[in-house]
């Protein structure tokens, strides 16, 4: 269940050779609004980005950063999302990027500049001009739970997550930080999640490991189908440990990002419960991956399953509406609640009300069989619940 | 703004040569739930009907029914959907289609079945049999808006349109029904929407006409992005007026659906206003249509729009997620709420303070010129407010 007050969040440390700025420049209120973490040698890096048309300067400058596969550097700036800004806009990010450039001794296309927040209004460039200028590197902290609340809007909580992987003298840790409540669905990468690791990867290795993993994590997150214009996700790896076994990499690197992703269903805009949905048994990976987006999407699943109602018809319902899918037949189809088949086998009274007890947890799972072939996919949603409208209606330009 | 009391609506009677039963069999409450419509002489008729894969048997009897061209009467049951019932759901259709024939002495596959209501649960048959057995043609009454009030499930007032088209003694006369306020992105159809005309039409000429409107009017409302398994549009000519005009006739029959259209939306679930969404100067028909959907099914527009909160940042992340539309460029779209550009003209304090007031209003029109080409479409909608949660969270299955 979603935490109405905030619960303090352990301090994660960062991955060695790996320090963190965070501060309140005043943005919008007292928490902190910029985040700075740096690399203390030259890393590997990669990064994947919003598809929306009205991406902002922020994530244009980042594409061009990660280009070369060397970054040094991650700044976030929350509270103003600087997109749809024009030109004032894009020259207002590119002063932000040289001067954390300038501070920390590297090229401003080693800074990879995220930013999140209210769209159509510019930077306050007085303060953040005056507090970069005062910046001193390298910086004192290696806490990965500020940076995680420095990058904060809406959020109600924190998001870290971590793995150490590898064995004896082999070993990295991988640490995460995600933020983002609403505006969610993914179809690069989400609102933002920044990696870190000390384990040495060429970019050439990183990139197609970190876009395997963000397909099957955040991409497969849906809070409220809508595409935010800032969606980023980028991973630093600096070596500093050395070596460590790919595949218990890329492992590790699946299980922070699936437990960010979890985390920021839980944390959606008036959430009460994770949904997560499994489609088995279809024809393709992309066809399972439609129909799981399609019901934990659909409104009238996300509020019976806010109501705690074993409404299975409308799980049906949106199965149905999936367009390009005539293999699929009502005649072959499963429906389960948790473990309980619902349909084609229906559930007598006392099987709703134990149901019913089942969808008032903090956790919904719907399965479903689509008899069709034999790929699946597993997506992520939350319940849709009044609280959404009213974060949402009062939300003041 | 939505009435929260029932509101009389004025008699509206059938065009010539129809007339109606309606009746309460006590499926789910005290309000009627079965209505028959029959015209007294073989009638041209067109439907068209939900893509959803779950579509039940009313909707694939119902498709045979208008295969070729003939129709002699409507049958409604409400309150219950009769889908994913299996072979008792399809025996229990078969038998209604049947019985309702006999009584109005035609085929069965001259009668047209639509049933909306609870999914999964089959017909009470006992109550709907011995009530048919008992039925009496040719009906008394010519009221359609009993008709249209027999037909809701949740709706909260009925839904009736009319016009009379044509000149001098070649006038005809056209009335259309609908119910349906959930559930709702037709994809070939809405829920249901029933019209009727004296008009004398083959079901050659008929066909494409009812299409081409559908399209421009039920196939452009989205209260929810949910399609209904029992989408339903189907009509009658009878030729009891002769012939009228074909422009007039489409155009009438166009004024008539639009008039529905705008009922239903303004009735969506939960719904306070209307929400209407134009995007002109768009490359072709279809981008207007995506681009517009996108907008109008946006929980953060809508919600936006229940908050009266002129939050354009919101719209232009609505049109930067699209899909394929690499033609749109932020530095070319406008936005504007009313009559007043928002984007890129942006509006001060005052402006902002008079949006808010025209936002209050029980009508908000969003525009879009996209500068991608010269088409246009215009989608409705509504709002999203904690009452669609409400009435979904806690609709029992």
């Amino acid at each position: 269940m979603k935490q109405s007050s905030p619960v303090p969040v352990p301090a994660v440390a960062l991955p060695r050779g790996f320090s963190v700025h965070v501060a309140n420049i005043g943005i919008k209120d007292d928490t902190d609004d910029v985040c700075i973490i740096a690399s203390d040698v030259p890393a590997s890096g990669a990064g994947v980005f919003t598809q929306s048309r009205f991406a902002g300067p922020s994530v244009n400058l980042s594409r061009r950063s990660v280009a070369d596969g060397a970054v040094r550097a991650f700044c976030v700036i929350s509270k103003n999302a600087n997109v749809a800004n024009g030109r004032v806009g894009a020259e207002n990010a590119d002063e932000v990027l040289k001067s954390v450039a300038g501070a920390i001794g590297c090229a401003p296309y080693d800074v990879v500049l995220a930013s999140t927040g209210v769209i159509g209004r510019p930077y306050p460039m007085d303060k953040i001009r005056s507090h970069l200028h005062s910046l001193v590197y390298p910086f004192e902290s290696t806490n990965a739970t500020d940076a995680a609340r420095a990058i904060m809007t809406t959020d109600t909580v924190a998001k870290v997550a971590y793995e150490t992987v590898g064995e004896g003298n082999q070993q990295a840790r991988i640490v995460g930080i995600a933020k983002g409540v609403g505006m969610i669905e993914p179809n690069m990468a989400t609102l933002i999640a920044l990696f870190f690791t000390d384990a040495r990867l060429s970019p050439g290795e990183l990139r197609p490991m970190f876009k395997s993993v963000i397909d099957k994590t955040f991409n497969c997150l849906s809070i409220d189908t809508d595409t935010s214009t800032s969606d980023t996700a980028a991973i630093m790896a600096n070596g500093e440990s050395g070596f460590v076994d790919r595949v218990a990499f890329v492992e590790g690197l699946e299980r922070v990002a699936l437990s960010l992703t979890k985390q920021i269903a839980r944390d959606g805009e008036g959430a009460t419960k994770l949904l997560t949905v499994t489609v088995d048994r279809s024809r393709d990976d992309a066809q399972a991956k439609r129909v799981a987006k399609s019901i934990v999407n659909s409104p009238l699943v996300k509020t019976a399953v806010h109501g705690a109602d074993p409404n299975w018809g409308r799980v049906a319902m949106a199965i149905g509406k999936c367009e390009g899918d005539s293999d699929i037949s009502p005649d072959r189809v499963v429906i389960r609640f948790g473990t309980q088949e619902v349909y084609p086998s229906q559930v007598d009274a006392l099987g709703l009300e134990r149901l019913a007890t089942y969808m008032r947890g903090a956790e919904v799972t719907i399965g479903v069989s689509l008899m069709t072939g034999n790929a699946s996919a597993t997506v992520f949603g939350c319940d849709l619940s009044a609280g959404y409208v009213q974060i949402n209606g009062e939300y003041t330009t």
